[in-house]
């Protein structure tokens, strides 16, 4: 591979050094709704809001990966990422993280075939997720596989989610919060994956600039969500 | 459901008859190219182009049905369509269609190699296939999914195809034909998948006549991927 203008490309260290540091100052863990969820200040209805908000989210996830899936030429990748598709949907009806997500919906006191509607997703949720899609879909095969990842900052944050949970909104059923304990292990081998791919691929200082704008924009996308949830439903 | 339009749709026999006539007449088995094909008129040459062609056909299938499953808002849908990607990239290195594909090239006696880097591929060849995924990318889900219905007639060809060549091409290890001997079950088995989505969600006429274009676009673009290899390689 040859470098494309006069600057090098950062080695793979300082590289993945610049993801972690412009992706974590950014994750949504420092939002203030996602703070005051993981204090214990959420009232029931905000709980809901975001269960309710954030299954839009988990919807999209099968379908950007199926465009990235789309946007491969090597059987080897497509191989490797067909399994987040799988993890989402289910090997059979009533597992995987969608139906896991809507059994959190009824662990939380939510109408389940409402969530599934989706009919009640606010309109800023909407366009956050769907801009995810649309930056997949957009953009080239490596940015898009770099946009997935906010999974370095996952586990850690699902880890500390089910205590959370667990110690402020013991009205929920401990076994619903299944989603999250499945995400620790499995967001850490999805970013393995992803960053030896992003390593591989992003073979110029442009196109490694260009993965960490796609990383910062997924940052803003779940920010933007969290944003859209806070207008709706105000902190105290 | 409610119907557009004034007309009513058809019901679900006409319908799959309607799609049965305006394929059948049009599918690629009647393509001079083929013809020659399976009455033993092709020279080793022209069964190379044919093998060496097709593969950018076969490795653009994996690819349009990621994009398919894009389009799907169901994990059902996705789980029963998924197995189409499997059954192309395999579950393993050296598995699946496309690897059986080349151990045909293989057996024709191409540079594996060669054939995979897609570098000789007629341009064509090219634009016809990409113009099957530029379908399915740009047509809704069901309409799609009807342009996968050239698989009516695609398990009886491969049946005649692997008698054709054993007899007229003694000269290709029989062992290398194994993607068309799979291929007989399996495309019975899609396309009875493909034809229960297209009947159950072609709701409206317009919708049923937009299927049954989607299906002839198909067809074309089969026999352009042959009018283009007939130009290259005229037969005698």
């Amino acid at each position: 591979m040859t470098e494309a203008g006069n600057t090098p490309r950062m080695d793979a260290d300082a590289f993945v050094a610049r993801l972690r540091v412009e992706g974590e100052k950014r994750y949504h863990d420092r939002h203030p709704f996602h703070i005051a969820m993981h204090a214990g200040k959420l009232s029931r209805e905000q709980i809901q809001a975001w269960v309710r908000n954030r299954f839009y989210y988990q919807t999209r996830i099968p379908i950007k990966d199926a465009v990235i899936l789309s946007k491969s030429e090597d059987p080897a990748f497509r191989r490797l990422w067909m399994h987040r598709i799988v993890d989402h949907d289910g090997k059979v009806d009533g597992e995987g993280g969608l139906a896991q997500w809507l059994r959190l919906a009824h662990g939380v006191g939510l109408d389940v075939d409402a969530v599934k509607s989706l009919r009640e997703v606010l309109p800023g949720v909407r366009f956050a997720c769907d801009a995810y899609v649309t930056l997949v879909r957009e953009r080239p095969l490596v940015e898009a596989v770099a946009s997935s990842l906010t999974e370095f900052f996952s586990p850690d944050i699902m880890a500390r989610r089910i205590v959370a949970w667990e110690t402020h909104y013991p009205w929920v059923e401990a076994e619903t919060l299944a989603y999250f304990r499945g995400r620790v292990t499995r967001a850490k081998e999805d970013s393995r994956e992803a960053i030896d791919y992003v390593l591989a691929h992003a073979t110029t200082l442009e196109s490694q600039d260009r993965c960490i704008d796609a990383l910062i924009t997924k940052t803003q996308i779940l920010w933007a969500l969290l944003d859209a949830l806070t207008t709706a439903h105000p902190l105290g």
